[in-house]
């Protein structure tokens, strides 16, 4: 059984490959829209979704994660993404940021899916990338936190890297032994 | 902008009304398809999809949460589900009840997500429903648990009833406010 809707599932996979081109602004803003289309434990919207394209913003934030990375005591992930190109996001041009209120990571998680797949189905590339709350964890945190707006109450959720892909990715194998049926 | 999915993204919207009938198994087994399609952090799939078309245990776990309900300190949400018909599940013939392991709300929001676009886009209703985990939680709980299979190191994670509609829903309007642009 197929349809439009399920092939985007089955066909998406993460991007960590940007070429750097910027989206349409119609596409990112029908993204957010089907961000905020999520549902949510009792309907309460614990999120905000900051669209970010400020190249200049970007690029700090991934310089100081990297930067933090580097002197982590296990260097195995500073390396990987040393040997990808060096950039923590990859190069894309846009970055989805969910704050979140607390102890509502399931809801940041539903969110971040919708902005996958809505990425997916206007055929860009995306990833969900939990390591872009380095940067705010850092001795440059308080000032990317007001940079980015996040105000009392408001915490990093989690991030959705997006842009036009460098390379054709292929899809995971699902691992349908996860499922069972009980009839 | 608009495209297939995000019509379906846009037009999902939570189902608490079910006439009952079970959908055909095909597109049950294509939505636990898009589930396992989820991405997950460092790709670690931490979930198991147990979708339960078992009436008798739907049953038996809908009348011991309602039961756990009704003797709460706090009467409203049993009140509530007593005047919408008296049935935590909404007569749902299906849930798909989510295993995750510890510490991994997200991709189980993740995961849920992909099973709520999947189903509304094959014509069901669904609700992504966090109070499924009550039956498990009192004295039955450790019965329900052998009988839905959860092993060790497995938690309840989070569950996603669906089915026919018995009433056509309106999706809510999106809060765009909750949107914002850093270019």
């Amino acid at each position: 059984m197929m349809n439009e809707t399920l092939r985007v599932i089955a066909e998406r996979c993460s991007c960590r490959d940007y070429d750097g081109r910027l989206p349409d602004r119609e596409k990112l803003e029908a993204i957010a829209r089907a961000a905020v289309q999520a549902p949510s434990a009792m309907n309460r919207q614990p999120w905000q979704i900051v669209v970010i394209t400020d190249k200049a913003f970007i690029e700090e934030m991934d310089a100081e994660g990297m930067r933090i990375l580097s002197e982590a005591g296990d260097k195995a992930v500073y390396e990987r993404f040393v040997n990808r190109g060096g950039k923590m996001y990859y190069n894309a041009p846009c970055m989805f940021l969910i704050l979140k209120q607390p102890d509502t990571e399931m809801d940041a998680g539903i969110v971040s899916e919708n902005i996958a797949i809505a990425a997916a189905s206007l055929g860009l590339g995306s990833v969900i990338c939990g390591m872009a709350e380095l940067p705010f964890m850092g001795p440059k945190g308080d000032g990317f936190r007001k940079r980015a707006g996040f105000s009392e109450g408001w915490e990093f959720g989690i991030a959705v890297l997006a842009g036009h892909p460098a390379v054709t990715g292929t899809p995971h194998e699902p691992d349908t032994s996860k499922i069972r049926f009980l009839e």
